[in-house]
């Protein structure tokens, strides 16, 4: 047995004392936690922990640390590029128990929850208080994780990200103390903002293990619609322009003639196979009719058609249902293939540049992948349907991948959106920020001295 | 001479052979550059330079790391907390130069300015193009400063603070080396938020160089309204409520009746000297007639008395310049005075008892403290007017003080809303962010090991 093999060996002794049936070394549930929804290859850890509260977690990172044994967060398992997976073996903690709401403030719109509760669970927590939480990045993922992840989705356009909507978390720092990043205050101008600093952090400086959130009252009026164009541009265009006049929606997503094809597959829809937009708008009745009617007015300019409404609650969940469910749509195209989910962000002038020499791309090469996209925000992604065991599927769609990002960097955008770094960015890091990378470094030294926080993430240190 | 001022001296002739006459040592231009808007006891720097560019900053920087002497960044002198005063002496690197817009992306809704450049400057340039920063501390502050401070004002409410819009930042790091925290794409979640990091941590990590902002279009109907009320719990009950009502307010200020005499006084006004709310509604023409009539409504319901409302634009302006123009006024009713302003924010549940509760100390000492507040978000400041040489005000005015803190932190607040940390309130951190500040200090250790940057401000290291 190796010393690294050994130590680790003493960790999960130690953890096996304190957890007693709630740490696992079976081989199911190593396996269950080797892996997330990416195309990144799996990796066991040694022993899965589950611990049931924020206390607990700070004392089986203290036993990782003094073993020197990497220790890795886990929440739902849906981050999409390898950011769970314990590359380097150790002790993944499953947040599972962590699942409860600890304390709805109405009157302050806001929310603590532990970090393991869902964002639909949230939502069905609080909505008959008439408040709901808007951050949607598709699966139900946990809100820890979606912290850790800097996540966004459908509604950031109008609800911002992550960053905007963590209000403080706690935090198990790599040495076991436990911190609260901030108190209630809707602003604060007291010291670093570690609140920011440990969003979007993917578990390399510390274990969110609760979390409070900005709140939203659910809106008077909601309508949602559906737009067909006769070109890509013209959709881009439109979002463009709606965006720059200043109008609130609160969704505007791209879907490619592409992806609406493999929807109607899925959810047994009927859009016409058109370069499409699922647009949502939120405000009173007259704030939304206005709405609507701009961006009306904005697509027929543009070769848009006439809205097809979704008003009705059913209705509005089965189209974002359908919307959710693209990458679902898409691995049904080819059964028993993996999805490889592209992410770059533009500055919104660029986007349509962006997407268009993206398609050329597309069509020169031999792979299939439907485009849909937050295009509110600039963010975009293809679906590469891939076989992760063929080396000219996975050459081809690493090629045309790092052709992306190049594309958006050279237009000031970035290589993720909203999926983080985890493995699969990790070689764009430097070319996005360049210096900067070295600040990131120092302060991963200077919180995990021992890189035992879900190590080789983000940068190898 | 001392081994300190020895090597403070040498920094200063490697300087002076950089920069000639745009290093200065004179005692006028070192007094400028010993103080700020506050209370706090000035203390001169060694020398003030005056950098051209980002370069010159970090070749400056780099000077003063090889002789360990401090360096401290100055906008335009307007902070609050004693944030710019050199208290270590070393060198002011006083940015008045760096003062140009650098680019504007109308379409993308953001501009990239260097960082003297103040939010008026920059809001007259874009006015043009119909768009503006509503960033508003009440100072023309510089926007780096701002930055740096973590500064948030008027309104805030409606569209956050420097935290929400601040997209990038051009920083000189502690041993010269330059960074760029971001592109410009809307979101990103590519590594650790250096953005974050940097906003508001008062030059104490890096010199902020340039500032890249987002803009918003001009409203379509702008209209601001006064409102007196019966007693102060119904000023604060009609914010209350309306934030809860989720109104878009886009500015919603309390001033009380003390506060209010003050400002008919210098501004020569004839408000009734009551508890008054100050409100803006920003929209289409339909959006601003529909939020006003609501917040009407609620404003009726708690003794609030009929709108008196300012739609043209002078009429507005010389609403919101009496508004910014409090200190001044306050200042004005005892000449020779300083103020104390303080700065708390509570979660607004708890705004009314913290405001009561404060109002009540009032009533009980012999200073006089008008009381102004961003209350949308729960921060609220008084103004004490104390003369800094007698002992007895000053110690009042900080039992004072610490109580409004400890109230403040006990309701889940914070002991600043939008000032900093700055000398004035080091003594609180910890109580307000326990174990959390270690990970401040470990942060600042690994980013200025050296502690040149701003030495002695938020914590001491």
């Amino acid at each position: 047995m190796s010393v690294a093999a050994a130590s680790v060996q003493s960790a999960i002794d130690e953890l096996r004392a304190l957890l007693g049936e709630r740490l696992s070394t079976s081989n199911g549930v190593r396996d269950h936690h080797s892996k997330d929804e990416s195309w990144h290859i799996p990796h066991r850890p040694d022993a899965v922990a589950f611990p049931l509260s924020t206390e607990e977690v700070s004392e089986i990172v203290r036993i990782c640390a003094r073993h020197r044994t990497p220790v890795v967060a886990y929440g739902t398992g849906t981050s999409l590029e390898g950011g769970v997976i314990p590359e380097h073996g150790g002790v993944v903690v499953d947040l599972v128990n962590l699942d409860k709401v600890l304390e709805v403030n109405a009157e302050d719109l806001d929310v603590t929850v532990q970090a393991r509760v869902t964002r639909k669970q949230l939502n069905d927590y609080i909505r008959d208080q008439g408040l709901f939480f808007p951050i949607d990045p598709g699966a139900d993922a946990s809100l820890g994780g979606m912290a850790a992840t800097r996540a966004s989705g459908t509604n950031a356009v109008r609800y911002g990200t992550m960053r905007e909507n963590v209000l403080g978390l706690t935090v198990v720092l790599a040495d076991g103390r436990i911190i609260r990043t901030s108190r209630r205050a809707r602003k604060s101008a007291a010291g670093y903002d570690l609140t920011r600093l440990f969003v979007g952090s993917e578990g390399t400086l510390g274990i969110i293990t609760e979390v409070t959130l900005r709140l939203y009252g659910l809106p008077e009026a909601i309508a949602a619609a559906v737009c067909s164009f006769e070109s890509l541009e013209g959709a881009v265009s439109t979002v463009i322009q709606t965006i720059q006049l200043g109008v609130p929606v609160a969704r505007i997503e791209l879907l490619d003639d592409v992806q609406m094809d493999s929807v109607n597959r899925f959810s047994k829809l009927d859009y016409p196979i058109k370069d499409t937009l699922f647009i949502e708008f939120h405000g009173t009745g007259n704030g939304v009719k206005e709405q609507a009617e701009l961006v009306q007015a904005v697509a027929s300019e543009n070769g848009g058609g006439e809205f097809k409404w979704a008003t009705r609650q059913e209705e509005r969940t089965q189209l974002w249902t359908a919307r959710h469910d693209v990458t679902y749509a898409n691995k049904a195209l080819r059964p028993g293939c993996e999805i490889w989910a592209t992410d770059v962000c533009v500055p919104i002038s660029r986007l349509a540049e962006c997407i268009v020499e993206t398609k050329k791309d597309l069509k020169e090469s031999f792979l299939i992948a439907p485009l849909v996209g937050h295009v509110g925000d600039g963010n975009f992604h293809l679906g590469f349907l891939i076989d992760r065991n063929n080396p000219d599927e996975m050459k081809e769609a690493e090629r045309l991948n790092e052709r992306l990002v190049m594309r958006a960097l050279a237009m000031d955008g970035t290589c993720t959106g909203e999926h983080g770094i985890g493995l699969g960015k990790m070689k764009f890091l430097t070319a996005e920020h360049g210096e900067a990378v070295g600040v990131m470094r120092a302060v991963k030294k200077a919180l995990d001295p021992l890189n035992i926080l879900n190590p080789g993430k983000i940068f190898s240190v």
